[in-house]
């Protein structure tokens, strides 16, 4: 097989066109195609064209609260450094991950639930407006719930993409069933490399 | 749906069991099978059932590296981030990531080769033994094989695991055709999850 001749600078641009001619038609609006066609750049997954759902505005809300400088909660640090923080610092926001703060680890065990549960909780203290992107853990999208319901946070929206066989598929259907702004990979495909993308998409229609 | 109760230290035990029930019978030898489950597990991707593949002793080869303290070079951050260092350490060795190092920015501009070539490159000047870790980029695993057949670097191993639309497949077929121990996933799929996951398991296995 030959290797392609081409600049580094063309290789996004190509892959992109690629992943669009192999898609085919589909029925996104243009900016959510935009994040399917990242998230497929990810993976190399076009599962990703069929599972990603766009709800309660979720494109807009999300990509306006970035563009006003809401700060990104994630429970993965893979995801924090993914996420082009350049592009999100220059408009003001910043990431967070609080899983490997040790208040964190000594919380979840006293309590015995996940240190991304415990992660939400510590989210609720931040006096900014927030985005989650969530690509492990499904306690944390059940975490969210609760507190949203409970009063105790009212995110802007979330990227919902952990990625499991555990609770994955039932807490996805569960957030899913607020009327909280989402970006969900619904089943059980997902992850950080997921979770970043979908921001990094929406950040280039930014910036 | 109903949410499985479960305590947070059995989840992985459990999704493990769920990805074996689901994959059925496999002819991978356990050690193999334990880096198949971990990329599942990482990805919900069963398809690295079919595409990983496992060339010239490379599990023993490179499980044996880094348990005598091979230091681990990777092209992407995200990988770097998601492979346990704490592990990896405990045994003598360091994750490097040149990918955001001015140096290599200048050098990849001034020959317009990718970023990832010119870190394969810096590589060889590591006085340890490595292991390759590559999540993102072809051209990094087309120039190790340069490298090699030059005599210029003689790694204990790859984890030869790019994603992408463009030379993807090509180069994973070009570094299968030497006799490096490598783990490979075929294919345009791989990422940097699935990077961090395949030396995981590994290390797993070693402490």
């Amino acid at each position: 097989m030959k290797i392609e001749n081409i600049k580094p600078a063309d290789i996004e641009k190509r892959s992109m066109e690629i992943i669009k001619e192999t898609l085919g038609d589909v029925c996104f609006t243009p900016e959510e195609e935009k994040i399917v066609l990242r998230a497929i750049h990810t993976s190399a997954d076009f599962d990703y064209a069929e599972n990603l759902c766009f709800l309660n505005d979720a494109v807009h809300k999300i990509s306006s609260a970035l563009a006003n400088g809401a700060d990104i909660v994630t429970d993965t640090n893979m995801a924090k450094t993914g996420i082009n923080k350049k592009k999100l610092e220059s408009l003001g926001g910043r990431v967070h991950c609080f899983m490997a703060d040790e208040d964190v680890a000594q919380e979840a065990a006293k309590r015995d639930i996940t240190r991304a549960a415990v992660c939400m909780e510590k989210a609720c203290g931040l006096k900014k407006e927030i985005v989650f992107a969530i690509g492990n853990a499904p306690t944390a999208l059940l975490r969210i719930k609760e507190l949203y319901e409970a009063g105790e946070i009212n995110p802007a929206g979330i990227v919902g993409v952990p990625v499991g066989f555990v609770n994955v598929i039932e807490a996805k259907e569960q957030i899913m069933n607020t009327d909280l702004p989402q970006i969900v990979a619904r089943g059980r495909k997902g992850g950080s490399n997921i979770a970043a993308a979908v921001i990094n998409a929406m950040l280039y229609m930014i910036c």
